[in-house]
């Protein structure tokens, strides 16, 4: 019988003993270890943002069933630290493409993430899953309406679905030039890359706006209103935003900068003007908007391919709303002495360092 | 500036003025009313078991393109209590079809949920989401196949999709008889029925098995193989299943007995033989590897439909493994005076008094 408590002595031996499970029960032994101190919560919990009910003619693809199921719909966890957030305005934390809010939890090798940092550092935070994405679910009345054959739908009207493989994900997240070979002073923990690659799910966001021309999801996405109102039910938050949804805080934005008090954009996929849809240049009126919430983006080490041309776009983003007389802070990682950052680095091995920069930066510009 | 912490004023005031947003505002008030008294964790997280590498030919649906994938992960958050759990069994919490963790946090009108309730209670928790679903993911290589029209895959290759609808669950989940209309004395918070809604998402099981006949999966579930690892990982487990995981527990124990420590059966979707495939009756030797744990079955009130003859075939299941010299207890709710509960007990209005039937069930035949 079990009575003692986890026996962290026991998992070393049973790491030592077996072959094949060793790498997981090692995930459990660095889980144990993630020790920092009891953490003392007021509460706790999640709920849904947005969703509207749909009628569908596939609820399965087995034979044709109709019903309502909702779309749309946001899930969001969240905690707020014993202080109750007093004086802090909250945080939205927003994951990227193929990957959901275990981003924000605890790292690959087991440490700290940054959601739980933040609420030690007194903030309450708030983690959603893209809509389509992960708890947030996605409507599958077009695959089960193209297995049934309805409305003469075909193969041909699959959304675009994507998978990053272990091997793009290595080099485009920059923990290496080339698939398997770090970087020199790499940040992200190589050595966990397989725990890594199980939080990669497939990104659906095409299911939002089926009919687009091949690539991700270019149309309106109903993430953005439903971020908008989770700050308006927050009474005001910061919201950070990465890599495909690095430019989402924005886009909220122009839904409604109604209690939007500051956008961090960390290395923004694509561009700083994905705004909605994607391909349209953001409009003078637009760059005004914006320039009235204060903003940081954050970019990493090693930038390469696509990045380099994120970084000089997001560059001009900056200049114009400077020029538009926004507050807006530029960081590039390296040029503040800390080096070896990946894509990645809110899983690096100095993210909680990362995360003090953008802690910073919200005490001087949104909770002055 | 917000500067105050949460302003419940503010906000009752907000879903006063507005119409549309009002529910979900709510959602974040009655959030915020779920106030139990600061929780205390000695530490939390969550992490991977399982999964494995495979080549994928399509790895996105636009163009071919050829990469490694990790499949059948099984991603697990987890808090453990100040008390470090000492004395009590961890327990680790399934979900069932068309869910996902979702389940045992957070109830749909703003209460605690089973998860933190254990939390309270010093057990450590620890919640998966099936493989297949929301944060575990799922392979979308087979669906990308078919929109590139690789290997002769065509829309009859779409492995079996399956969606609950609103009027579907209102009546199979026991909120009433008839959609809309709540049975007389009913457990579930009804008037919150739209936000629990917005937790069904596609069940995506046979994905693990394509190329069985339309239905929900029937082979082998790498779920199984992980709830299996995960409890030796953790050196002793409770499991509890519910609805279409409701005989995950058995099924696990069918991998290996090693380390579950009890299993708690609520409602098994289909009968109390669906192992593994689920159309194969258990042997005797499989009723006596199973008497050999400690097992609790729960059934709610209203029994009705697929309820009545899961209900009869676990009763036939329990005289089985009491016959085989088992330790099983079986809890039709009413019978013990705890009326009105649904097919979401987790969720009902009484869910504290429901987790106390299990937590007394752990004490008395686990942790004894």
């Amino acid at each position: 019988m079990f009575k003692g408590g986890f026996n962290r002595a026991a998992i070393a031996a049973f790491c030592l003993a077996l072959g094949a499970g060793a790498a997981e029960a090692q995930d459990w032994q660095h889980a144990q270890n993630n020790i920092n101190g009891p953490l003392t919560l007021h509460s706790q919990g999640s709920f849904f943002v947005g969703g509207q009910d749909t009628t569908s003619d596939a609820l399965n693809s087995g034979s044709p069933s109709s019903g309502t199921v909702t779309t749309d719909q946001m899930y969001v966890q969240f905690q707020i630290p014993e202080s109750r957030g007093k004086g802090k305005t909250p945080v939205i934390m927003i994951h990227g493409c193929c990957l959901s809010s275990k981003s924000w939890e605890e790292t690959p090798d087991g440490r700290m993430g940054w959601n739980e940092y933040f609420v030690r550092n007194g903030y309450a935070t708030f983690l959603p899953d893209q809509v389509t994405r992960a708890r947030s679910g996605f409507d599958a009345t077009i695959l089960n309406e193209i297995a049934l054959g309805l409305d003469g739908k075909t193969a041909k009207d699959i959304p675009y679905i994507y998978s990053i493989g272990h091997e793009g994900a290595y080099t485009s997240f920059r923990f290496g030039a080339t698939n398997g070979v770090p970087y020199k002073g790499e940040q992200f923990p190589v050595a966990y890359v397989e725990q890594f690659y199980k939080q990669m799910i497939p990104d659906m966001n095409d299911f939002l706006g089926v009919g687009q021309p091949p690539g991700l999801y270019v149309g309106p996405n109903p993430t953005y209103n439903n971020l908008s109102q989770l700050a308006i039910q927050l009474g005001g938050a910061v919201i950070i935003g990465h890599s495909e949804s690095g430019f989402f805080p924005e886009n909220a934005a122009l839904v409604s900068t109604k209690d939007i008090k500051g956008m961090v954009s960390i290395e923004p996929g694509g561009s700083c003007t994905t705004v909605n849809p994607e391909t349209q240049p953001l409009t003078a009126a637009q760059i005004k908007t914006l320039a009235r919430i204060p903003t940081l983006i954050i970019f990493g080490d090693n930038l390469n391919g696509g990045w380099l041309n994120s970084y000089a776009n997001c560059q001009q983003y900056a200049a114009a709303i400077t020029q538009a007389g926004g507050d807006i802070t530029f960081i590039h990682l390296p040029d503040i002495g800390i080096k070896g950052n990946s894509h990645m680095m809110m899983l690096d091995k100095n993210n909680l360092q990362v995360a003090d920069v953008i802690i910073q930066w919200i005490e001087k510009h949104v909770d002055k």
